[in-house]
């Protein structure tokens, strides 16, 4: 079917953009900067003319006033270019202008064509429920802490945040390889801490080793916990490559929890970069996230809580051809804010409270009956 | 030894921050914040002393004021807690941190533990002045472009570029494995091209092609290099992974030239990310290119010309104990500004002109050798 295949390639995505012109551009011309540099990146005027019969350049196709000098700008890409790889997909969207001033991506909109080739969460919100048993109401996680502790006490806590009801317990972002914590042990050790508190109680609390490897180490460290009954992990798309956890989704039958770390410059200056609903919202969940850690507002960290909302929205819209996602709102949660967390993200949704179990005493067990208790009653 | 291992466990290395203090706290509260946020990740009072005892917290080493606000913060972390794999060192130097404000890292001082453990470039400056034959002025580079090209036509510029005396010829990172110019027909038929011409004029231009496979191919790709004769790659670090580089640094005798792609958010606001010098220069140094391009000051892109000086003097400073790499400024660099970019950098560069050869009009062999002419004239 050469016609079809001609079509295919010739489709188009969509990219959509707040820009804030300074250095004397207006919009138009930074748009047309933008459609130039994010494709064939030579001056105008050496562009062959084939390659514009050809649509290769970006095609602006909407500049649209905010206010106060901001503009909408949405441009349309070959969906070819990206060759559907995650890296290029990335370069595409961001590569060299993230490089230039002013540009934030506030939106990708992907034609059929993506959906075929990305897989997108393996699981999503209805497949982590079936895992947890967790129905009705959000999913409880909370993480083993800090880095540095020995395998004895970790696995301590492991039984007794099984035993207070958590449906996950991760690992600190921070656990790697560490002589302290060694990964292959580690895995072995707290999976069994956790696999006898469920055979007691009946629950069935799951635990997500974080995977931070080498390239040369990941895959067998993955495949070491899929051995040991892991049924999923944690995993920082920015610290291993966004293409390494998507290969791993696609690979492994894991449930995959994203963690932002490193993403924040993303944020950092509103004016450029990406929301964190495109980044930690549509692009996680493209390459396989079924939980996505966010620092939610309120916490420890600066996200504004229309970003957080817009950001589980993009988690779990139907407008996008993957599973629905489960936004996990953290970094600095209390127990005193579930209500509230209850009531902005709703039932779908993974509550992460870490440091402020400890801060409630040494009965860890009793200290999660609370967080469970109060989400239950909550929702 | 357990003894000296005991020691190297508890050696510490050091990251140097600019910050500017909002949100209503003082230096000395983000210092704190920032040395726990990036370790234990726990509140402050539920740290168990025995990991103050251990030094598992960061330490703050010094707080100088520098001028306006803005502060010079040294933080010490024990090396063990990276593992020395590129995933948890970037995790440690910026992970969590990255979602807070106003903290920009401007230095890290790795001691010998690290040199043991990190290969850094694999020829560095004397390697590539070898390979290529460029003794006592820069390496001439240019880029095939545009994307969307057939291979007929790259074969046939790279030809010409040759032809004209270019030491090395990079893909345009653009190039991926897209239909008009398949990834392993591509590094095939260009590195024929470019080798008949060196048989003809006696030059020993190399051709660097684009690599930016998924996870699971990328290997291959690199490995089909090799067996074309390929001495050395393209590869933007943050599309691919940081591991991935180092890992294909470390397996392969392949020259490694660094592409900047979507780190420019870590220098948009100069008050949260980190140095083009630390990024660009430093660490890109640590996972083993050989050269590192950069968008010039005067170019399409906004880095200054002392950010660029301190970029080219991370890469070459003998402070730390990995071999010197290659400045390569580009990014819009004209044949009019050799002048200029040989006496800012000096003979120990790679310069990059790639769009404007194209629009000295057709003969691109004539162009090529303007550039080499030029240059050495300059320097």
């Amino acid at each position: 079917m050469p016609h079809r295949n001609l079509m295919e390639m010739a489709e188009r995505f969509e990219v959509i953009y707040t820009i804030t012109p300074r250095h004397g551009q207006t919009v138009e011309e930074i748009a047309q900067d933008i459609a130039v540099e994010q494709t064939v990146e030579i001056p105008f005027e050496v562009i062959p003319p084939s390659h514009h019969q050809q649509g290769i350049p970006g095609r602006i196709e909407e500049v649209a006033p905010i206010n106060e000098g901001l503009s909408r700008v949405r441009i349309s890409y070959r969906c070819d270019l990206t060759c559907f790889t995650v890296p290029q997909l990335l370069n595409v969207l961001f590569g060299n202008i993230s490089l230039k001033d002013n540009i934030t991506i506030t939106g990708i909109v992907f034609p059929n064509a993506f959906a075929k080739r990305f897989s997108g969460p393996r699981y999503g919100v209805e497949g982590v429920r079936a895992l947890t048993g967790a129905n009705g109401r959000p999913i409880a996680c909370t993480a083993l802490k800090p880095v540095g502790l020995g395998l004895d006490q970790l696995s301590v806590y492991a039984e007794a945040f099984a035993e207070g009801g958590a449906d996950i317990i991760k690992d600190d972002h921070g656990f790697s390889n560490q002589h302290f914590h060694p990964y292959n042990e580690r895995v072995a050790r707290i999976q069994d801490a956790v696999t006898r508190s469920n055979a007691r109680t009946g629950n069935r609390c799951l635990y997500f080793p974080m995977v931070s490897g080498r390239f040369d180490e990941i895959e067998d460290q993955v495949r070491h916990a899929v051995n040991c009954g892991i049924k999923g992990i944690l995993i920082a798309p920015m610290l291993v490559g966004f293409d390494t956890v998507r290969h791993l989704a696609e690979t492994y039958e894991l449930v995959i929890m994203g963690h932002p770390a490193l993403t924040g410059v993303y944020f950092h200056d509103r004016s450029h970069g990406m929301t964190p609903a495109v980044m930690l919202g549509t692009i996680f969940r493209l390459v396989g996230a079924d939980i996505s850690i966010f620092p939610n507002a309120g916490g420890r960290f600066h996200f504004t809580r229309t970003e957080c909302l817009d950001l589980a929205s993009a988690l779990r819209t139907p407008d996008v051809p993957w599973k629905a996602a489960l936004p996990c709102p953290a970094g600095g949660m209390q127990l005193s804010k579930i209500e509230m967390l209850c009531q902005d993200y709703g039932r779908d949704t993974a509550l992460l409270i870490g440091g402020n179990l400890l801060q409630q005493g040494n009965d860890l067990a009793a200290s999660m009956r609370q967080f469970v208790d109060k989400m239950k009653e909550a929702c």
